[in-house]
């Protein structure tokens, strides 16, 4: 899709795609992960881990929707919103992996996290 | 990620895969193709593709995470929003198509919804 | 705002303006409600109403959004999309309301989705 | 509803409730402006103006979201999405104020992303 863009654009377009798909895939695997927690008997031991789920969906998610938007293209604001995105990553990153040995959903959304952490460190350095 | 929900789910765990990453693939269509056609010439004339790609994007986005839920599961509320799908991508999907000989985005837009709205029938179905 | 809307609105702005304020604050109030329920001792309990209210949010946040969008109006999304807000609206106001003599939280969300089905189903009758 | 919550919070719940109540209102401004700029003759020359605003509308969104979970409380990712909050609103104001003598919509839009700016930027003081 990103090809079909009909102006040029700043960033190299793998780069910005890898990321985009980095940061849908933590989305969904942070909201799928907070449903799981919920539905586990011990839900009241993973409370911190579904309210970190669900802020780190929402901002990956949000910042898949800037990432995908060139006209009138703004670094600041793709810049904080990416650094919004290391910050909840490494959050929701650290909390699942304190339970990913018991639940296996926390297993793969740590992972998810991680990636989705590593992929926007790496498109903040190619902005700067 | 669905095989490692705690819990039973009613539905072919297979079949509700698909129909996730349908929605998320023309959510994240929906939103390049708005911002692509903000940057034709012709804009004026894509008024109409812009806010509809928005509406759909929006809607499928949201499915998508309601999918994702199992919890507490109601399907009368998974049903309603995937009719709302089902006319966004129609509606999308028909004005994409329109344009679809002059814009490659929209041409690749018009397939998304297509194909989303096809899977969002297919789960109705299979729900009823 | 929408008086300053610059092309004719198909339906009454004081209505239409109503309905959106009705969906951002249940919106707002289901997703305040999702995190009092997982602040609750007695968690294990309202893992429904924490997903009925997440679903609830998602939608009615969503519906207002593309209520306020007026450009190339396609009104088949939007009667579809209220119908399933009025959907979300019943089941997370059946929910909350069964928690309200427990939960202050539930108890006000519970007359938020009531007030936003109301509306919605006022908006419907108005469009058709 | 901020009152109701069953735990303490860490700051002053009327400051948090301001912050959420300007978040939204400049999410639902920055929706409605965009809408609207694709409705004027002069669309092409607004297409800057229609992409921050709904990256604006996008951010201030989520970060209301954020803000209204209370549960297993972050500091890091409220701070880092209010400054990212900060970022867009700026932005967004500069952009609509430049047309803020021709669209009147513009200037009221202008107007909520200034309040909101000022008081995400109060929020961060009084977290520090």
């Amino acid at each position: 899709m990103l090809e079909t863009y009909p102006q040029p654009i700043n960033l190299d377009r793998s780069v910005l795609a890898d990321a985009i798909d980095a940061l849908v895939a933590c989305s969904q695997a942070c909201t799928a992960c907070a449903d799981a927690c919920l539905s586990e008997d011990m839900v009241a031991d993973l409370t911190k881990c579904v309210r970190t789920n669900l802020d780190c969906a929402d901002i990956c998610g949000v910042a898949a929707r800037v990432l995908s938007r060139h006209t009138g293209y703004d670094a600041n604001i793709s810049r904080s919103l990416l650094e919004a995105c290391v910050v909840a990553c490494r959050s929701c990153g650290d909390e699942c992996a304190s339970h990913a040995g018991m639940h296996e959903h926390c297993r793969i959304c740590a992972d998810a996290c991680r990636e989705c952490e590593r992929v926007c460190r790496g498109l903040l350095a190619a902005m700067s």
